[in-house]
């Protein structure tokens, strides 16, 4: 069974919360848009050339004959299936629950680049950008990751992971929110270890995975850039 | 069996496609914040007062003893249970899709009146709102509602359903944002019949669903205003 998965190349944008669990599974995968032809082979998809069944957007997955939409979804599909799941319907809807959290973090950290809307270029919604992203360091961040570190601390197995007491798809994609956060707002991230010490050390265990270590290091992560979601802007940072 | 319905009192909100779904089903269940001392009852849950299954946010569903969060979360869950959701597994994760699409509609229309944070008011963004409103109905707008006509139209059992031959949770929340779209912006909705009839026609027979007639002319569907996610402001709508 080889997965396939369709997310524009050049950049981790969403689908590299999908591409991580992929990765540390092992699974045997196929990142469609990254090989010869296959941003042609995507967008295919998009117009609809493959069934009723149409994507809005990347990322999707095919696994055989089904094509899953929205990185949630997906995890909610993989996760069982490569071993990144908790066990029991309830524990997987609060899991669920939590990445569809983490989802609308990342649209707002998205936004602090773009408050305007994605159809302009940053550089002409700048002044606008500074002002929604001194909101967000100052109120967003802090009640969003404020938000992880109570639910780590009220585990009832632990502080080591965000449900049950194995790693989970959830885990993996709140690491890539911290890498992304570090990446883009260093000076305001510079204190999470003290603020949020579940949160730093449950990221720092995912980066410790083999696997994600291996794959951090490969050419098959793509480096984070200024056209993904998580950019650095320095203008857009705190002061150090 | 009841269910508890957590959203807040005096708004729509995100809270009214899942009071849609309630309503349309007939099930029985209690709007806990619009009762007295309920707002008290819902910020207990979200202090983690009632176990470690936190909520980020309303609304959120309990369900015997399980507490489920987020629009597209609780609507899984409900769809298969209230006769609401299309049979087979893969049409499941397609309809649960959709909605999320939905879910990222109902943000992006949100923040034409937020651009710059949720944390500010609207007044002091008014400017702001004004340039990504021009944008939102621009190219936004036709691009959402342009894709949920093109599934309609792709359909193969035929236009009147976003998924499968029965009416869906999907069908539901696509009406509730359209409803939404012409109370917050008339004049750039006047060509809906037009421009996306399978949508408008679709919007018309959820309307005229008995228990959903009845429901919108009840007390129990709070009216849109100006504290909700569709607020009209004449500013941000088109001319005339």
């Amino acid at each position: 069974m080889t997965y396939e998965l369709y997310y524009w190349d050049g950049i981790q944008g969403r689908g590299a919360f999908v591409r991580l669990v992929l990765e540390d599974a092992g699974a045997s995968y196929r990142d469609v848009a990254r090989e010869p032809g296959g941003t042609e082979k995507m967008t295919a998809f998009l117009e609809g050339k493959h069934g009723h069944q149409i994507p809005f957007a990347p990322p999707f997955l095919k696994d055989g004959d089904r094509v899953i939409s929205h990185v949630a979804n997906i995890l909610r599909h993989l996760g069982p299936k490569l071993n990144l799941a908790p066990a029991g319907e309830d524990a997987r809807s609060f899991a669920h629950g939590l990445q569809l959290t983490i989802a609308d973090f990342v649209t707002e950290i998205h936004d602090t680049h773009h408050p305007l809307g994605m159809d302009a270029y940053y550089e002409d919604q700048k002044d606008e950008a500074k002002m929604r992203s001194r909101r967000f360091i100052q109120s967003r961040l802090p009640k969003f990751m404020g938000y992880f570190e109570k639910i780590l601390s009220a585990s009832p197995t632990g502080p080591t992971h965000l449900v049950g007491n194995e790693t989970s798809y959830v885990d993996l994609s709140l690491f890539q929110v911290v890498e992304g956060l570090r990446y883009a707002f260093p000076n305001a991230m510079r204190d999470v270890e003290t603020d949020w010490p579940a949160v730093a050390a449950l990221a720092e265990a995912v980066k410790k995975r083999p696997n994600i270590w291996a794959y951090l290091q490969s050419d098959r992560r793509p480096a984070f850039n200024e056209s993904g979601i998580f950019r650095h802007y320095p203008e857009l940072d705190l002061d150090r």
